[in-house]
C-alpha cells in the first residue's frame, strides 16, 4: 500500500515562505517513491511579504494557504484539517516561512515559538510514533517541540559555504544534539524517528540540494 | 568551458505565472550539467493574478520579475537587459505565465502575439544558431516567433492524461509541425535547434514530469 505523507507548506518563496526547490524537490523525490501526498498549509495571514528581488519586506497581505497553493497546483488543505491518523509520515520543508509563518524564530530566535496549529500536528506525529522528516531551518520546529531531539541544520561553524552556522549553536543551547552534516547527508534521530538535513541551509548547488532531499525521502519512508 | 544557459521566468504559480517544478526541475538538471545559468524576467505587470486555491483571479496587481524572483532566490535580471551574445541556450519553463505574461495566448488563442521583448529575444537566439528549450505550453511562443518550427506540446487527441491536447492542433493550423511525444520524451528540431517536450501539459506523476525536462535539458546542450 502507498505510504501516506502529509507535507506542511508555508508560502512559496525562500524569504517569506517555504522554498521552493525544497518543496519541488520532496515531492518528485516522494512521487518517485510511489507515496501518496497531501500539502497542507495555514489558512492565516503570512508574517509579512518581501519584495525577492529587494529582499526587503513590502507594505502587502497575503494568505500563507493560497500562496502555498502555488506549489501545490491548487491542491492544498487547511492545515487545521489535518489528521495525523490518516497519514504515516509528515514532512516539512525549509524557506523563512518556517521560521515567520509556521513559528516566530525569524523575529523572535531562541525565546521562539512555533505556532499552536503546527506544534499540536508535530507533537500528534511523534506520539503515534509516525516519522518526521524537516530540512533547512524546519528542523527549529523539532527543537521546540521533540524537547531533547538530535537533528542537523548542516554544520555548527560559520564560513561562505555555511552562512548560517549559527543556528546549530542555538538548537544546542535550546537542548537539542546537533550533528553536523553535508548538505548530501541526513541525520537520523531513530528513538525520535527524525530525519533531518540542511538543504539551502548550505551554499550548494541545487542539484545537491535536491539529492540531499532524496536521502532524507528514502530514509523518512523506511521509518515507516 | 561551462555551457551558459538564459531562462526566461513569467511570475511563480501555474496559472499565472511561471510552472515552478518545471523551473526548478529545468534548474536541477542544469546544475547537475554543470551549466551556468542566468534567470531573467519581464519587468512588468502580470497580466492578472490568480488565487491558486480557487483557481480565479482577484484584485491584485503585482509585478513579473519580482514574483518570478521567488522561484530564482532573488537572482533574476530584467529580461530588457539580456544580451544573446552572452548565452548560448535559451530556456523557457511553461507554466500560464508563458501564455499569459510572455505572450497574450491565454486570452487571444491563435489571433495571439508574443511580447516584443520575449520574441525579440527568441528571434535573436535562433538567428544565432544557439538552441532554444520549450515546455508546456511555452511551445507556442515558438510557432510565431520560429514560423514553420517542428515541435511537441504532448499528443493532440484530448483525454485525461492530455487535457490540453487541443494546442497541439493549434499549432498546426499555425503552420508549425506538432509531434506527438510521451511525457518522458522530446522533440528535437535539428534545422532549428529548438527542443520541446510536454512537462505538465500531460496529467503525470511529478517525477516523470522531472524526468521529461531532463530529457530536454540534456539535448538542448548537446545542441551548443
Amino acid at each position: 500500500m502507498a505510504k501516506r505523507a502529509a507535507v506542511i507548506l508555508a508560502g512559496c518563496g525562500v524569504y517569506d515562505g517555504t522554498e521552493i526547490h525544497e518543496a519541488s524537490a520532496i515531492l518528485v523525490h516522494l512521487s518517485r517513491a510511489g507515496a501518496k501526498v497531501q500539502m497542507f498549509a495555514p489558512n492565516a495571514d503570512m508574517m509579512h511579504v518581501v519584495n525577492h528581488c529587494e529582499g526587503k519586506p513590502v507594505a502587502d497581505k497575503r494568505n500563507v494557504m493560497e500562496e502555498s497553493a502555488r506549489i501545490a497546483r491548487g491542491e492544498v488543505t487547511d492545515l487545521a484539517k489535518l489528521n495525523v491518523a490518516d497519514h504515516d509520515v509528515l514532512i516539512i520543508p525549509g524557506g523563512f516561512g518556517a521560521a515567520k509563518n509556521l513559528s516566530d524564530w525569524a523575529t523572535k530566535g531562541k525565546e521562539y515559538s512555533v505556532k499552536p496549529l503546527v506544534e499540536k500536528v508535530i507533537k500528534g506525529f511523534h506520539q503515534a510514533g509516525k516519522p518526521i522528516a524537516l530540512c533547512c531551518i524546519s528542523p527549529v520546529l523539532a527543537a521546540k517541540a521533540i524537547p531533547g531531539c538530535e537533528l542537523t541544520v548542516g554544520h555548527d561553524c560559520e564560513c561562505e559555504k555555511w552562512p548560517y552556522a549559527g543556528v546549530a549553536k542555538s538548537m544546542v543551547e535550546l537542548g537539542s544534539k546537533h550533528v553536523n552534516k553535508n548538505v548530501g547527508e541526513v541525520h537520523v534521530d531513530k528513538k525520535n524517528k527524525l530525519v533531518t538535513t540542511s538543504a539551502f541551509m548550505c551554499n550548494a548547488p541545487i542539484h545537491e540540494v535536491f539529492d540531499g532531499l532524496g536521502v532524507m525521502v528514502t530514509e523518512v519512508l523506511k521509518l515507516v
